[in-house]
């Protein structure tokens, strides 16, 4: 098979992946000006282009940044000897995808220099592909019964409409997700911050083993690589980035799902979140998201759709209520109607009264109601008939997708 | 007691709350005209002023209109004939607010030609001292708990900051609305259907009687008049427009409280709802409301104080988590204490290539976070200290107000 991107490139980018952070700005331009092997060379060095020091400087200052770039390098050159030679070692193990590659995501690129260097996959799925129609669901670990549940329902609609969900694996709604989504039809990915083959959190080794054989497990950290705070966050902005919109279906006010949707807001992606009780802590983030006008509410797989879809082929019913063969009364016997009363029955002349109505005109409309069975002639006068049962008043539990 | 509006007037409004339906557009105007004595004239002759039917006819025209003037005047008159002498004994027996009196919300006036003719008062509360900070809580009468619950604690919370609370007083939410309220300091005001002497629902007559003594039962209609479909749609505007703003608790897609929703926006004021599980049909209509952004999502009293108050002094304070120490760590200590292992220990040499930093560096970031109690130095190297027991993650039953 030919590699259009080259041995060397995708050999330094998988080495890379060992030696800086996921994410880091300095790495991503460091690759942008030299290239992957460019800029492996200077960090084995330990010393980078004087030239480049001037201008990340520079870029820091108009950012106010003061990055410690001497130290960043001595740090990266530290890692660069621990782990040498390894990289052959990975790629022969693993899929390191890298830009470029025809499997590559494009819209990948819009991280600028918070691109991956490169992401490692593990699971037979085209990544391309299954991303080409995808949005991310993701959500709080310590999900309440009714978040897991809306999360599931959601990712299975969405699924079964051939949309593929990507999450992070975790407990709570990301787990409640992909399980969902692998109800359906569509691939779904795992997005983690550790490497593929650790797995985290262990409890769901089950639920990965399915996910590799429908869809993917991918992330931008090699073989063996434990999950750190940072690298939870930084893999947010990837799950961000791969999906057409991310809805945040359960997040307390402080949680690692509002900075997935910082990242989505940032990169021009939809950003969702589903309603939930009041009561419920879990559910304030994503109300204070909707408040502040920062997220759409969404309850259904058709509002989502119409969110991330195409313009025109994928856009939501309107809700309606059911509607009443009452609509379809004229003006006259509406207000016959609402004079007539409910149990005590009135003689014309009361309904007539009541409707201001003359009697002629309600003695028609009495008897047109009467044959449409809506009301009923008592020896004592005429009065509602009995309504049809009333809908079950209880939370269905079914969602509405 | 003077009486600055003059007992002709009053006598004649209390006569046409009998003739006419309330908020009706052909009364108001007839009353804009002539006054209410010259209108209640007009009608008892059955026989309205020729120029009045013109510019009735050309307004009702440019509206698309097609009113039946002479149907509605013929109604009006054997309606007149019917309640010759009424009005008298009705005052004696029950108070009537006009436009004039002292105790008139000047708020009503918004409604213009469909302001009520008078409003029938029961309780010794002042009507419009009361509505001077109200809001008005709404929704289905098939409510489910949470919907009920979520309604009397917003009230009790906005009665506790002298907010009154006002409602239709029917089953659901406006009966919880203003059992909480009566659970606060500020007044609570029914707005009937029918008249206040009749009990509608007649399982509320308790309710009713402890708003009496707190509060206010009003309604359009004189003592005896039973309620209809028509009377509970115009009465909508009424709660409306007495308030500053309108929450909606519960409603389906199709309810009576997205009617009064509607007179909340045709009038500039404050349109809330309080989202729910997306799986409960009885919040469907508020997420509808908050999606197409015709109503603010509400989760909390001082969310609501903020809309309806006065700009300044009653802005709700930003939710936030709670903040963790770590916070206040430097970004070096930070990236140390990301790398240190959760449980498995690691050493310090270890933990600076995973940190990305100089062994020095993190030796010193590694001092200061076991003194800050973050991580335990263990004969095998240093993990972090287990953390403090996780908050409960289940749906707490005390709403944020």
């Amino acid at each position: 098979m030919i590699d259009p991107v080259g041995d060397a490139d995708r050999l330094a980018r998988a080495e890379i992946t060992r030696i800086a952070e996921p994410g880091d700005p300095v790495m991503g331009r460091l690759i942008e000006e030299y290239g992957a092997v460019g800029a492996l060379a200077q960090v084995r060095r330990g010393v980078l282009e004087p030239e480049f020091i001037q201008a990340e400087l520079e870029l820091a200052n108009a950012e106010r940044r003061r990055p410690n770039l001497g130290q960043l390098v001595t740090g990266w050159a530290g890692r660069a000897v621990g782990c040498a030679g390894r990289a052959a070692d990975d790629l022969a193990a693993g899929r390191l995808l890298v830009p470029g590659d025809p499997g590559w995501p494009s819209q990948l690129n819009d991280l600028g220099r918070l691109r991956p260097y490169g992401l490692w996959l593990d699971g037979e799925e085209d990544l391309r592909f299954a991303c080409l129609r995808s949005v991310s669901i993701v959500g709080a670990r310590a999900a309440t019964a009714y978040g897991t549940h809306a999360a599931a329902e959601l990712s299975a609609g969405l699924s079964d409409r051939s949309w593929s969900v990507i999450s992070g694996g975790a407990y709570g709604i990301d787990g409640a997700a992909h399980r969902g989504a692998l109800a359906g039809v569509a691939p779904t990915v795992v997005v983690l911050a550790c490497g593929t083959d650790v797995c985290y959190p262990s409890a769901h080794a089950d639920l990965f083993r399915a996910v590799r054989e429908r869809g993917l497990v991918i992330s931008e950290s090699p073989p063996g690589v434990q999950p750190t705070r940072l690298r939870f966050l930084v893999r947010n902005r990837v799950i961000a980035a791969l999906s057409r919109g991310t809805v945040i279906v359960q997040a307390a006010l402080r949680s690692g799902a509002l900075n997935t949707a910082s990242h989505a807001t940032a990169l021009n992606r939809q950003l969702m979140a589903v309603p939930g009780p009041i009561t419920s802590d879990v559910s304030a983030g994503c109300h204070a998201l909707i408040r502040e006008a920062r997220a759409t509410c969404v309850t259904s797989v058709p509002e989502i759709i119409e969110l991330v879809g195409s313009i025109g082929d994928d856009l939501a019913p309107t809700l309606r209520g059911p509607s009443y063969p009452r609509d379809s009364l004229n003006e006259e016997s509406k207000r016959v109607l609402d004079a007539v009363p409910a149990r005590t029955p009135a003689g014309p002349a009361t309904i007539a009264s009541a409707a201001a109505l003359p009697l002629t005109t309600t003695l028609s409309c009495l008897g047109g109601l009467e044959s449409a069975g809506y009301i009923l002639r008592t020896p004592d006068g005429w009065r509602l008939k009995p309504l049809p049962p009333t809908p079950d008043i209880h939370e269905k539990s079914a969602s509405r997708s």
